[in-house]
Order: structure tokens, then C-alpha cells, then sequence
């Protein structure tokens, strides 16, 4: 008998139907003879609505009574859920973040999971029966306030319970099938992968791909939670994501695993982004120190920087351009915190541009294998895209370019790396609510 | 410095601006100089729409998760009052039933306070909060589940906190400015009262009155609390419902206080009731043990039987006919149970009658005053009406009559008793929401 953590997103739950459809899936998985614990998120959009009503009574919400109002979301849907489950005959019980001994620090809005004491979903499973817990919410020991965990929440909620319940595999449940190489609705030749490394997860994550979040995805690396990333609306197995070691092995003893996709599977997917903008610092007195008091001041605006790039000094002037990435929509703050110190920095002038685009190839395989840019550059130039920047990791490559080139350079990077699919991956995008 | 301990109702706080409007009070409170407990039900229409939702999943949901469910309703409603009292500049913290301490049993949907431990109430009070509490749920100790208190919750969730706290007043806020001789919208001519005791509040409350629960009456008078029943949407004073000896303390110190209507307060009010039926049982053997035979079936039927009258036995037939009075909604779960021992009860028929009409007459005065009954009677016969049953407790009269003649009677029984007003209490019915 496997421990099965299950997690449903609020598009699964969002009406009578989809819960029940979901109380469906979950008896299932306990009639094949597993432990179930069930992370729910709040119904469709009952997060957005509490929130829209939280600023008609109070511009400002207090953090305490906003995660107390939005904790109420996850009641709703994991109690609901509980009695779709009972009525089919099955035992359940439906646990409050607190209840289920999910600990966190008093940060409102966006608590850190501190400690999992899960005593009483133990007990429940114990006594046979299927356990359901409020996703996105936790409980303060010191303040003994609640407190929600911010943006992917419910995802976090399931990893972390996985770990602290030892669990065989934490299945996070979306209305997308699994990891796909590319986003199909760019590249219809994206392929689903059957197994993706959770470092290599990340690096995708964090570079604009959507299905899994990046807080979860490292949550489970850091204890060993083995995720499976699959849909609601089909019994079709999804996408596993293991630590590096885990999947090399698997490989190994597999190799029908990575399909005939992936006979080198040097590039898992390819990634693109087109949330962020650029800002470039023209005339920057070349003397030491000045980049750390640009980036000072930027981060001081509260802008989150991804790409820097600083170009050689021009012998003549003494000065230099630096430009760099962040989200579209810190842009304007970290720009004019940038204006008001423009006589303390000396620079000349400001750009901002935001009709870049993003694309990074990720892969574990980089660590082994040379060529990898070189096949990325070489792709580019034949469909005569114009690289502007380019950042590296151990596993990973990004350039930006043209925002309208974004698309068609991402079809060409992913046929350059042999990922393309036999069949279009259509239903990927057709599958939404 | 006062304690006092508010209520308000799901009307009250039905959208953002009755949230607004119900924050507004409860700081002017806090600005005269009051410490200030909140007891809040949940907005408008949530629970039937939790409770619609629950049944699309579940024909009959699981009572741990249906309160569970429903007590997510006034979490929402507390933290959005509470959040609006904060945005005026106050400090208001909200706390679920557990947190607030109040320990019922396990009896999910219908849980009996058990004790109240208002520790955190005591500490946020201490430290100048507001504090704002989830009504009608608590908590129970052994199961460590989510109860809820059943009908009328939120009104003793205020009156048990008033108690613990020995609190100076529990204010119970409705769209309704206190209680009526009667109701006004069949006896234009009801008036105010300003005082009321417990006791005939009670009365009143069990024989059709709405403006308070009997539950939080009844605990109110346990625990030496005091009522003050009064309107949301006006400043004016309500209803002060205080038990008997401080009644005729205060009358006695005050006698304007019953103002120039109640010189002679025998009667505090009128109620009516066409929530009940009448069932005949013809031709039962006059035999000992007979009545309590039916009775135990229309117990078991679940139904709750009000009124009973036993004709007198017909020598010849050795029979006799029972009726009784029952909710009309109990009605035909108790004529089913009677029909199905027809043959072991050995009577002749049923007959089922839901055209009747129970007013009573209450007042704490009768104890003392012979001849209510005789001027109830009286003013009954002039208009004409003829009584179908009749039962007393010590401070009541009630009478069964036609349901078509039920407002023309309380009308007369109204003037006959005095109670009559100067000016139209029109006032009553238009201020609902």
C-alpha cells in the first residue's frame, strides 16, 4: 500500500461537477488500496472575489484579517470535497491548515512553511480514512494566527505534506497533462516528457514555464518529494519530476523512459518569456563600484533583476552602457528611482525597452556536453534572429531577443535540439476551463 | 470604562457597505469609551448558499464536513468587519470559535456550549483590540472539530460571550429597533417596549415572536445577562430584556420608564403563530395509558407537540378524541407514524387540520393579576372568534382559533389588554433589508 498525495488547483474544484469529478478520482486512487491525503485549493475564482471584496470595506487590508478572509476559501472546497467523498461510502476527513500541523513563520500573505506536524492526518489514516487539507494556509505558533503561504500555495501545501508524511509520490493535479518540451501553444511539436529532473524543472520554471511552481518544485528537491505532474480531466500519466540522481538512474534502467524523443537528451525543454522588459544605463562613468550602486538603487524600488549585461568601456569617453532585465511591471518604479539619482550616479541617459523576449534552453545534459550554444547560436542565426543578451547557468542557456521573434526562434532552438514530437501536442492548450 | 458585547445579524452585514456601516458603530462604541466584543453571523445569504452548494455534492452531507463548511461563512464576515474597523484607524483582531474559546459538544449542526474561554478575547482586550468572533460555531475538545451551534447561533455565541466576560451589555443588533407589544405588521398600533423581563420573553419567543432567539434568551437568563435588542440602521434606543426581580426593581425606581402605555403592565405583549397544524385523533378507547401510547409515536416521529387537549370521554362510546398541536412541517411525519398503530392504538381516524392560528397573551403580571383570561375571552367573543383550544403557563394564555381569524383577534386582544400605542409602529416592517 503506497501514501498518494494528491493536489487539485481551483479550476479543478471550481463548481458541484469538478468536485465531484475530483471525489471520483480521489476514491479511485484509494480502491486501488493506497493512503490518500488530499491538498484542495479554494473554489475558481473564490480567492479573487474575497480579495475584490476586502477592498471595497478597506484600501489597505491588515495582512492578519486578509489571510484570516482568505483562508476561508480553502474551507469551502476541502469541506465540500470531504462530503462528495463521504457520500460514495468512502471515510473522509477535512483538515484546516492548522489542524493538519502545517507551521509557519507570521509573515502574512507570504508565510514560510517552518515545521510539518501532521499528528492528526496520521490518526485519520490510521483509522482508515481519506484525509483532505485546506492548501495555501498554515497557522503561526507564537502569534497562533493563520497565515496563507502567497502564489502557489496549494502546490507547496502538497509537497510539504509529502515530505513530512514520507509520502510514495506527490501527484499535483492541473488542467494541463504534464511538462511538455516547449509551450505547445507555440510549438505545436512540443512533446510531453515523461520524466524531467528537478533542477531542470526549476530552471524552466523560473524562466517563464507555468505548469508547476518554481517554491514547490524546490521544496520538493530539497526532501526528496518525488512530484507527478498530470491533469484532472484524463487517467493518462503526466510528467515525474525527481532529483537529477534519481533520473540518471532511471535512464539507465529504463531507457524506453525517455522515448525515441530523447536518445540524447541533452536539452529537456525550451522555455520563453515574454513578461520582462529591459533597461539600459547609458554613460556610466567607468569607475569601480558604480554597477553595485546602480543595482543598489534598483533594488531598493523593489525590482527583481534577472539579466545583467555591461558592454566594454569605450577607451575614449571613460564610460560604459549597463543593461539589464526585470518583469515588465517593476519597470516604471525602478525607473524612476533610477531618474532621481541620476546627477549622484553620473550617468547619461535612460532606455527602456519592452518588446523584448526571452527563450532558455535547459538541461542537465549541459554539464556533459560541449556544443550545446554553439547548436543554440547556430539555430538562431539560420532563422535570422538578432541575440541582444545572453546569461548562463550550469544548466542552462538564455538569450533575449525581439519579442516578435520569440516565437519562431523558439520552433527553431527546439527543433535544432531534436525535440520535436511526431504528433502536435494540440490538446495541450484545448484542455483549459 | 463598560464592556459591551455586540451582535450583528447576516442582514447587517450583507455587502461591503452594511460592513462598512456595521464597522462604523461598533468604533463609535470603542470612541465612547467602551471595550468592545463583536459576535458576527455570516453575510447575507452565504450559509444557504454553502448549504446549496453541499447539497449538489452530497444528498446528505457529513455533518463534521457540513460544519465545517458552514463555518467558513463567518470567518469571511469577521475578517471583513474586521478589516474595515482598521482601515477607520482601530486596532481589531477577529478569532474563529476555537480561538475564542467556546467549547461546545460534539453534536455537529445543533453543538450546546459547554464552557467559554475567552483567554485571547481577554488579551487582545487587554491590549486594546477590538475583538471581533466568528458567530454560531465553536469548537469541541475531544474530537478537535469544528461544531456549529445550530439556529439562532450567532445570537448566543454574543450572549455566551457576554457571560463569560461579564460584559455590562449584550447588544443584539437586527433591521427590527427592539420588541413590539406585537408584531406590526399585523398590529399597526404596537408599540415599543423599553424594558421587557426574561421570562416573558421567552413566552413570547417560543409563541411566534422573532426578534430574538429562545436559545439566547434562555441563556441570557441563566447567566444574568442583559439584552439590549436594537436596530442596526438607527441610534435609537431598543429593547432592554433584564429578568424579573431587576424589572420590577427598575419599574419601581423608573416609572417612566414603561412610559404612559404600560401603567398597569399585567400583559407585555401579543404573539401570534400560523406555523402550527392540529391533529385529531377521533375515537380513541378511553382506556389508561392511551394518551401516553400516542404521544410516544408522535415522538418518535420526531415531532415536537405543542399544545393537547382531551375531550371529555362520551359515556356511551367509551371513546374520546385527542387533539394536538405540532409544526406544520412535522404534521405529516406524526400523522403517518399515528396511521401505521392505527390497529394496536385502536382509534377510529386522523384528522389533519393546518388552518389554525395560536395567540397568545404574556406578561409577567398575571401572577399577581386574576381576570386576564376572563378580558382575553371577552375581547375574543365581542369580536367574534371562537377558540378552538386553550392552554396556560404562569405568565401565559394561549388560544387556538382559525387561522383567518388570527390578526382581526390579536388586534382586538391588543386594545382590550391596553397595549395599544399612540402612533402606527409602521415603522417595524419597512426597515428590513
Amino acid at each position: 500500500m503506497a501514501l498518494i498525495v494528491q493536489k487539485y488547483g481551483g479550476s479543478s474544484v471550481a463548481d458541484a461537477d469538478g468536485i465531484k469529478r475530483v471525489a471520483k478520482r480521489i476514491v479511485d486512487a484509494r480502491r486501488a488500496g493506497n493512503d490518500v491525503v488530499v491538498a484542495v485549493s479554494a473554489m475558481g475564482d473564490t480567492t479573487d472575489e474575497l480579495l475584490d471584496l476586502a477592498a471595497e470595506v478597506a484600501p489597505i487590508p491588515a495582512p492578519r484579517e486578509l489571510d484570516m478572509l482568505l483562508s476561508s476559501g480553502e474551507r469551502i472546497s476541502m469541506a465540500l470535497v470531504a462530503m462528495a467523498i463521504h457520500s460514495m461510502g468512502f471515510e473522509a476527513r477535512s483538515f484546516t491548515g492548522s489542524q493538519a500541523g502545517m507551521i509557519t513563520d507570521a509573515h502574512h500573505g507570504a508565510a514560510r512553511i517552518v515545521d510539518v506536524t501532521p499528528i492528526r492526518l496520521r490518526e485519520a489514516l490510521d483509522e482508515g480514512a481519506i484525509v483532505i487539507v485546506a492548501g495555501f494556509q498554515g497557522f503561526n505558533r507564537d502569534t497562533r494566527d493563520i497565515t496563507t503561504l502567497g502564489r502557489g500555495g496549494s502546490d507547496t501545501t502538497a509537497v510539504a505534506l509529502a515530505a513530512a508524511l514520507d509520502a510514495d509520490v506527490c501527484e499535483i493535479y492541473s488542467d494541463v497533462d504534464g511538462i511538455y518540451t516547449a509551450d505547445p501553444r507555440v510549438i505545436p511539436k512540443a512533446h510531453k516528457l515523461d520524466v524531467i529532473s528537478s533542477e531542470e524543472m526549476l530552471e524552466l520554471a523560473a524562466n517563464g514555464a507555468k505548469v508547476l511552481y518554481i517554491r514547490a518544485v524546490e521544496y520538493a528537491r530539497r526532501h526528496g518529494v518525488i512530484i507527478h505532474a498530470r491533469s484532472t480531466f484524463s487517467s493518462a500519466e503526466g510528467t515525474l519530476v525527481i532529483d537529477e540522481k534519481a533520473r540518471r538512474a532511471l535512464s539507465d534502467l529504463f531507457p524506453q523512459l525517455q522515448g525515441e524523443h530523447m536518445e540524447e537528451p541533452v536539452v529537456a525543454g525550451v522555455a520563453t518569456d515574454h513578461s520582462q522588459a529591459k533597461i539600459t544605463v547609458i554613460g556610466v562613468p567607468d569607475v569601480t563600484g558604480k554597477a553595485a550602486e546602480i543595482f543598489k538603487i534598483v533594488a531598493r524600488s523593489g525590482a527583481n533583476v534577472d539579466m545583467i549585461v555591461q558592454n566594454i568601456s569605450a577607451a575614449a569617453t571613460g564610460r560604459t552602457d549597463i543593461s539589464f532585465t526585470l518583469p515588465k511591471e517593476e519597470a516604471s518604479l525602478a525607473l524612476r528611482a533610477l531618474a532621481a539619482e541620476q546627477a549622484d550616479v553620473g550617468f547619461e541617459n535612460l532606455i527602456h525597452d519592452d518588446q523584448i523576449g526571452k527563450l532558455s534552453v535547459v538541461g542537465a545534459g549541459m554539464r556533459t556536453n560541449s556544443g550545446v550554444s554553439a547548436t543554440l547560436f547556430e539555430a538562431l542565426s539560420v532563422a535570422g534572429v538578432n541575440i541582444e543578451m545572453i546569461s548562463t547557468s550550469e544548466i542552462r542557456i538564455s538569450v533575449v531577443l525581439r519579442g516578435d521573434d520569440l516565437d519562431e526562434a523558439a520552433r527553431a532552438v527546439h527543433t535544432a535540439f531534436g525535440l520535436d514530437g511526431e504528433i502536435d501536442a494540440a490538446v495541450y492548450a484545448g484542455t483549459g476551463r
